[in-house]
């Protein structure tokens, strides 16, 4: 490629956070570099967007980076709406959003800002990437990242992605020595079994913080939990046309017109 | 079935919205009721969960039906949530969302908050159905839908739905006779064209409205924005394994290990 690709990154966990920090830093080796991201932390968002309240979208400077850099006070999707509408001047040739810190490996994908920005970006026909590591905390220790990051980065720049996928990329959260590489895999079936837990307001009345425990219902081998318990970087083709095409047929047979 | 079936009614415009009211008349005929529905609109919300925030759900009293309801603070899913933990007493058969004010079509089922509970219960193993009027308006006229949702509803009681499906159903906005039938469907593959509607605060600092232009994509008389236009009933399974299967073996041709 002669020019450089445009780049634009974003994430969930809000600009400031140290895993789009990394996450620019390294695509700056890699090409022209715009941030649009959340002003603070949209975890937990899905593919939130804002209908019904004002957005405002700044330039900020938060280190001596060469990149460009908003600040959105919208959600992930918003970000990524608002950056190609307003801020760029062309279409990316690229989106990345994350590092995020924390799985959105199996079921939560459904759940998850990053991944939203991520199929926002593949909605409008840009190649788009969702990183995450799994560990949730905000010291979380990114320096195990970067090969695999700019490896998967740069595949898909040279080979694109077809139409309609989007890539899920999860980071085991260990010593880099101790990855075993990078695997291909399908979103296992998982569940989250929430626990409410319940407590009283200082006035009497019930309220309820969710917390839930993560459960794998695959044993398969091919699927992004058993590649990350593995020590394996998973990446999974996510699609948004969410059509059960193979239930199509047997729904048919229902007696639908009678 | 000897026992009525137990229905969970939930939605994403609030707990007091014309459309979820109708909907709870239509299932009251068909079962028992229990309503866990947001205390406000939450529209487009998509799969958001209340991550950093307290929740409460407190029993309300709307009218004189026999259901019993529950206003809850939080997104739909949460509603979902809550009402399996901790409201009600045993797993439901049923969980019915909506009727939306508005379209859930094609692409608008990734920002849905209406579908984001239905897929909730799915993934508890709750058959589970999304119902939206293609009118956004809160005076949205539901007559026609009463037979559809009745038909739908028995159906799915009757045959199940096979684990990791949803369906989504649209209704276009036209009296009753002159709506042709149900059909099955596919997701169109369409897109949202945003605008920005750019403003100035009375302090001069720019903020943004989000506007947008649905653009559909796909020719196909197999979608359902074929069937809505052409005045039927969509129902589309959805799924919530969004692994595009059919690129695994391509991206297992690219140099990722190398």
């Amino acid at each position: 490629m002669t020019k450089r690709p445009l780049i634009l990154v974003t994430n969930d966990d809000g600009i400031s956070a140290p895993g789009i920090r990394r996450l620019i830093g390294i695509m700056n080796k890699i090409g022209e570099v715009v941030v649009v991201a959340p002003d603070r932390a949209q975890s937990g968002m899905g593919h939130a967007i804002t209908l019904n309240s004002t957005l405002y979208a700044e330039e900020v400077f938060i280190d001596d980076g060469p990149q460009k850099e908003f600040s959105c006070s919208g959600t992930p999707a918003d970000c990524v709406k608002i950056a190609i509408r307003e801020i760029l001047d062309r279409q990316p040739d690229l989106c990345v959003s994350g590092i995020n810190h924390g799985s959105n490996s199996s079921i939560n994908v459904i759940y998850s800002g990053t991944m939203s920005a991520a199929i926002e970006a593949g909605l409008e026909g840009i190649p788009a990437i969702g990183f995450s590591l799994l560990d949730y905390s905000w010291n979380a220790n990114f320096e195990g990242c970067d090969n695999f990051v700019k490896t998967i980065t740069e595949n898909v720049l040279k080979n694109g992605i077809p139409q309609g996928i989007v890539l899920n990329v999860n980071l085991p959260n260990l010593p880099k020595a101790d990855i075993k590489g990078i695997k291909v895999c399908r979103q296992a079936k998982a569940n989250w079994v929430e626990e409410f837990d319940k407590r009283k307001t200082p006035q009497g009345k019930d309220y309820y913080w969710l917390t839930g425990k993560f459960v794998n219902l695959d044993g398969g081998e091919d699927t992004d939990e058993w590649a990350l318990e593995n020590g394996y970087v998973s990446v999974v083709p996510t699609q948004f046309d969410l059509t059960a095409h193979h239930f199509i047929k047997d729904l048919n047979t229902w007696n639908l017109n009678d």
